[in-house]
């Protein structure tokens, strides 16, 4: 635990202006370090393989973590609202560095159920998925196309650390993806709302190796990735309303087929 | 429609500083008027019983809106920003007065699936689960101590419009209102992660009259609440994981239960 009084100091770079520290063009790909903030995440983050590179923080919160793997860096409040841009209220944060993914067929290899995303971008909704995915025993995700960065700030905080915690993998050429789950034993279902897809309790996926394709809230799946699933299931809904939010209606699907 | 180009004309209060616009002591009750922003939640708001005062909007966004029962005002994007506080990306909004809510009695009568909330005080999770309520068949919400206001601004966003759409009344007296359900023939299942609890799928709840009763994110329900219940249920969670947000573990229950 080092005591730090000036905002200026150098060694509080990682921390610095963090509605902006997704934005790093110094580091690999742009990406920003992998930043949690409040003791449950920073918790999460201190249990993940990401490499922690210092923590910041009011001494309470600091101590309340126990042993630490790098630096602790211990200020007021408000000398910590002065580095980040902003008031916070959770009193400790981490920033760790970017670890490498594992490849989608290695993380097919060892799961039972996965998640397949096609343009999730909102961060948010991602933030929950994982979350949710957490919480309902997925064992990991495949990122297809245009989806969003799961380890940006506002994703970690959203999904309280789970990033860090359920393996995800890139998936940029998604029919090769599902092409390979089939391989490895997955029975592939894609989560629509359309009226022609079988109701997701009668698609008999609770025995099976399970991967539940989901798309983004507004346009939904593309036709392309509908059709290279083995099944299309839905959720069946009341007259009236288009749909669920796509964190909520992945939460039911990975219920179902628990 | 009635062009107005002055952010000052009196004729736009009600829709002036929408930050603030919950907050009205001048109004019944010191609460403000229900807003609708956006053309679906709009539309909504006028398939509603809550009266339109007045819309306020871009020329292209009222005009999709078809008749309207009351007077809208047209203006530039600029003007509804100065007027509203803030950019507003919508185009389109609505002032309605609030409408008397039923009692808690007469909206279990009609009702086969109800949701009664204790402690749901986050606004955001109070919209999503109106939303999620919609979506999955709920009938109605009873709100009991601790809940707050679903008309607020944020919640009638957060819902897309669904709090204006099902119905929900106050159950101040959680107890009494759980037995007077029990009296209508619902079976009450109060929805907790304690291990105790019958797993969701295996409680025989999906042909009865069901409400499901839930706790905040953080405390739970009270001991008492749970103790009123005819049974807890639980949704098997992977370990380590705390507890989903309310509003998603209520749209699983939902669907269990449909």
């Amino acid at each position: 635990m080092i005591e730090i009084d000036d905002p200026a100091d150098p060694r509080l770079d990682d921390f610095r202006d963090l509605s902006a520290v997704d934005r790093r063009p110094d580091r690999p790909g742009g990406r920003g370090l992998v930043i949690a903030e409040g003791v449950v995440v920073v918790e999460r983050l201190l249990a993940s393989p990401y490499p922690v590179r210092a923590l910041l923080g009011v001494r309470r919160r600091v101590e309340a973590l126990g042993d630490l793997p790098a630096p602790a860096y211990v200020t007021s409040a408000e000398v910590m609202a002065e580095v980040v841009g902003f008031h916070l209220n959770r009193g400790v944060l981490a920033a760790a560095d970017r670890a490498p993914q594992p490849a989608a067929e290695d993380l097919a290899r060892g799961a039972r159920r996965l998640a397949v995303l096609e343009g999730v971008g909102d961060h948010e909704n991602l933030g929950s998925l994982f979350r949710n995915a957490a919480a309902l025993g997925v064992d990991g995700v495949l990122l297809g196309p245009g989806c969003s960065d799961p380890l940006y700030r506002r994703s970690v905080r959203v999904s309280m650390g789970h990033v860090l915690r359920v393996p995800f993998a890139s998936a940029p050429d998604l029919t090769g993806s599902l092409d390979m789950l089939r391989h490895n034993g997955f029975t592939v279902a894609a989560l629509t709302p359309r009226e022609s897809a079988v109701g997701l309790a009668d698609a008999g996926l609770r025995c099976r190796r399970v991967a539940v394709l989901l798309g983004s809230e507004g346009p939904g799946l593309t036709e392309e990735a509908i059709a290279a699933a083995d099944v299309a299931v839905r959720i069946p809904m009341a007259g009236g309303v288009d749909s669920l939010n796509v964190a909520t209606a992945a939460a039911i699907a990975f219920y179902a087929i628990a």
